[in-house]
């Protein structure tokens, strides 16, 4: 895999070029992350340094003949009050309801017309596409709203992350090794976690002090190698650079003139 | 399907029966609709109706045998920003979570320790999640949230609703025909509403004036027919019973002594 | 009595019947109830109860040749901090504005002109009227509020009701017989309710623990009878139904052309 | 008529002697006024000017012997949309209400257990009402809140004061003479002011630009004189010190051990 | 030092006077206080007090050649939680932001282009320039805000006012000596106040309990006089009147047509 | 300057690492940033990228005898409405200050006592200053606010730095040169910029249009390079490592035993 170098980081560019890159209809891309326990053995950051690990795979698969992309600088806290039983940085959900409604609201009057919210947080879910939702109604743009995990693509299907188990850590392995401690050993709670296996599908159940319960991670990451990591990797940034391909071109209709300044 | 007697009507006792009810562990049930418009020929409180119907025969279905049920009135306007283009009574999603934070806190502090969300409304579902999710940070309770089409049974699968067309129409002609007037002939939009039919799976996308765009329904109405709304009734009602004495058994534990008065 | 088969009910109506009402000059009218202690004997729904079905004597009355109404669903929760003592669903002063404020303006965006808030709930009272004075000030329309026992006829002065006592015991008895039971014997408090008899006519006092003090009612349901009730009943929907005539008259300037869609 | 040298200025003294009277059970009165347009005669602040003059007029002639109080500077602003259209400076309703949270939480920091809201602007009346309640429900105190024309006494009735008429022209005239201009001719509005005349009588109306058609006032000042004003201020100062003493003697218990600090 | 007779209250003019002023370009003065403790000797009004003769001093240094000034009454209640330890009637910093966003606007919406903020409390401080910045984003004005002893002139440089100590005595003697009570002895705290001697300069350090440490006072009030009172009070209005000179020099261009009424 | 490899990442340990740094009493250090335009040259992510230079350079001269620090990754947007004009992707007032809320809170209820907000855009400074005064009322820690440029050390006064001119191209290119681009020709506004050249020393201006007026710089970049900014950021991480020393040895007996898990 190689990274493209021709993506724009909206934090390394003076602001012509992303204002350029905006009117002439360039998708404006920006991470949510969080900081939050996830078990012994992975980084209080992991579900940001994850999605920046995706997003800009995703990038680089596309390169130059993909859509032009604006990658913001990742929000590296989302909405974690479920973890901070041991630790995290959380914000309210109407907190981050707010930042994500100032963000958007910010790139539309700096002249883009499409924006993509790619979320690496389970927690984040329902504020991203809320945020997303309620944008598109205050003015003239299509956005779209994913969790790197909940896009389905030819060969792949979507993942069940779960929490500081198998997956995350596998991926973790791939990108920064150097990040992650040996795993506790992991013992399924009895009974499961009742927001990980709802006892109906279908129904979100929440409970207090469930997470604290079960030892917050969702399942075992003894098994996890960086191998699998490197093989979710390319086949989640695979179907985000298919999934914003296909919102390229889905909308490629509604980067009209940009808003007078 | 016979509708149950001792279904508790919050709305239709004292209060200390109310009270002795949740102090004793009955689960709370608030069904969430909406006002909006629902094509030519459904009504404006389509959702509202069909969520009370689903809930009430839910409750039949469980009758004396099952978990003691405090069945409230339906709240009948929600989160329907995007059907503001044609009608519709609506609250802001902060608007909305706040209804909700308050209702959950007020049904604490009443002696309930299990509450469910059943949802009616599509555009309700993120911050139905939200409010259960808040509320057991914030107290000692047990929660569960659905919308009434995402439960899956066995022998039933989930059900994607869409918004006015087969499966409403066909439910509502099951429970309300005298509401529905005749469907007026529908084509499928070209390109299909990108709400409906995401380009990528798994992607939100939301565009501004989209759902004006498609003329506010999402499939053809002209095939529904009260036999088989019928039958979506009783599955629906079905999978919802199921989860809710799934939910009873896993939460069994959680009803201790009410807060104090 | 005999009820109107004519008036709209909103959320039993097509959108397209509605929005058409409105731009005709239609009176949209909102019932707002609450849900909480009501003694020993009325269902936690009485005000909710009531509200409605005065609303609907008056639009009996009006019948066919009286303004033309759409009715939507009673907001079925109030703001009800002071029952919480015992049993209550309540939203805060600041939740049910919000709810009343979107409410009102998406009657305006979708069409209507004038707007009656009917309130059936004494601590509903203050936040009915901020909502039709703010959205006054915000849009070009005319907006009434009243609680039903608080207008004044010929022949007939406005109603202290009370709560839990003769007024609203007897109504219920004429409206909803089946939800009636035993009143407990009452004892006047000594002191009397601060809430109830001010020390001083015309200064509200609040003090904190006084519902509970006094037991939750405000005075004697052992004289109720359902014939009194059907009295009254049929009093506050004749003074209700000559208000929506006068408001009618006096507000028919105020229906313009509807705003653009 | 004497003022009493003996009323506390919370002002004008340091904290120690204001705790001091807090935790004695002095009552503590608020007055709250506005800004805005009072027709071409009378000044801007005429509100907050009237309810000063009321409230010291009835702490001196409550004098020594009756309850002790400590009297805060007056809110010089207040809820007064209505009046935009010529000139004010109005706090939205939901602003205005947390600026009496905060000072009532304030004052039952500071170890007050009794309050007392004398408004002074019709515009505030329901949100000092739901100031008042709010707070006995949130913390173990009472309070009283009244408009100064609202009360009622042995042989002066409540007043409807209007605005920027008789009344309030009688009663400038009797306290700052020199602030009042020349009253212009003022002519009855055809129809009548919607907000001043209901159309039903317990009716509240709002109409859009109803204040500006009508001109500012509700009636005519040209009848007003000083010597009426003096009358009538001495009335309402009256009926308020016997509204403070009732109030004093209902909850007298109230005073219990100040919070801890 | 004599007073000017021609600065405009706002509160004692009738509308049109002060709209008029506004459209002529007139600059609108807010004086921002507080009601918190000041130490034994000082009353609670200190900081409303003092800001109010500084600024009314300041008018009458410009007299009749300055720019023309409509002085708004003070909001006597600021943001005081570090007070509320002892006593304070105290506005939170969204409260009293939210006060100053509404008074802003009004007075923008009354007509005028151009307003200052001068206030009289260190705590009010940051939510003061916040406001200004935030009506000069919103709207086409020239705003102004500074706190009386930061302002610096030829030959008097900024003040250190501290809390309570020998400037804010020594002020209060030359204006208001009857409010002012013996001063308690005063001994230097050990560590020094971290909010008023921090640690590194530059840095501003909030530590939970340290007014309440210290004893509510920065400095020894034991020195104060009232002839260094008229000097300090001359010097700050000296400074303040030139301020506002070169305000009104500066934004003379931003006073264009009101906005329409 | 040799970087620290023992400063601690929030987002790069796992959550038992730093929660049991926090309870040991480390600092803990949020760099606060922002996007906007930085002029023709500089990139948006100007002011993240300094204050996140500097604080790790500090970081690096403590080294492992300094005070215990856990770094959080920066909040890459801040409050820079006045910056949209051009392009930004700004928080309002109220969203920041609800993010540093939510993240102050987040770190107490993880175990932190002592808490630095490095701010590195000047437009965030009152927020920040407000969230930790704020945080110090509710909850007993020590907290600390600075904006990089405004600390003072022996031999290295505060500075002015402006925006995009030369002290920020001249740290940039120190720190990021590959992010610079040739600075445009610079010409000194006339008048000069009211927000940065107050016409009245200590008087704060906003006025409207100002930023664009100016052209989105304060001063020339022209005379900027790297030497310069490499003695720059040496003398101001001297500063901050000298401020966090002397905050750690002024609030060492702040870290009491962490709040109960």
């Amino acid at each position: 895999m190689t990274y493209c170098e021709a993506v724009i980081r909206l934090d390394q560019r003076p602001w012509r070029e992303v204002r350029a890159a905006g009117e002439r209809g360039a998708v404006a891309v920006l991470p949510v992350g969080s900081q939050e326990q996830h078990s012994e053995h992975l980084p209080m950051g992991t579900d940001t340094l994850l999605v920046e690990a995706v997003v800009d795979a995703a990038a680089g698969l596309l390169g130059d003949d993909g859509p032009e992309l604006v990658r913001l600088p990742a929000l590296p806290f989302g909405h974690s009050p479920h973890h901070l039983f041991a630790a995290a940085v959380s914000l309210s959900a109407t907190t981050l309801l707010a930042v994500l409604d100032d963000a958007l609201d910010s790139l539309v009057r700096s002249g883009f017309r499409r924006v993509l919210l790619v979320n690496g947080h389970a927690g984040n879910d329902e504020v991203v596409r809320l945020a997303v939702k309620r944008c598109a109604e205050r003015t003239d743009v299509a956005l779209g709203a994913c969790s790197y995990w909940t896009l389905a693509g030819p060969g792949e299907p979507p993942q069940s992350p779960g929490h500081a188990g198998w997956f995350e850590t596998s991926l973790l392995l791939a990108v920064h090794p150097d990040l992650v401690r040996a795993a506790a050993p992991w013992r399924e709670p009895d009974p499961p976690a009742l927001f990980h296996r709802s006892p109906a599908p279908g129904l979100v159940v929440a409970r207090h002090g469930e997470w604290e319960r079960v030892g917050g991670a969702t399942d075992d990451a003894g098994d996890a190698d960086a191998e699998t990591g490197r093989s979710l990797l390319a086949a989640r940034a695979g179907v985000l650079a298919a999934a914003i391909r296909a919102f390229d071109e889905a909308t490629a209709g509604s980067h009209g003139p940009a808003a007078p300044r």
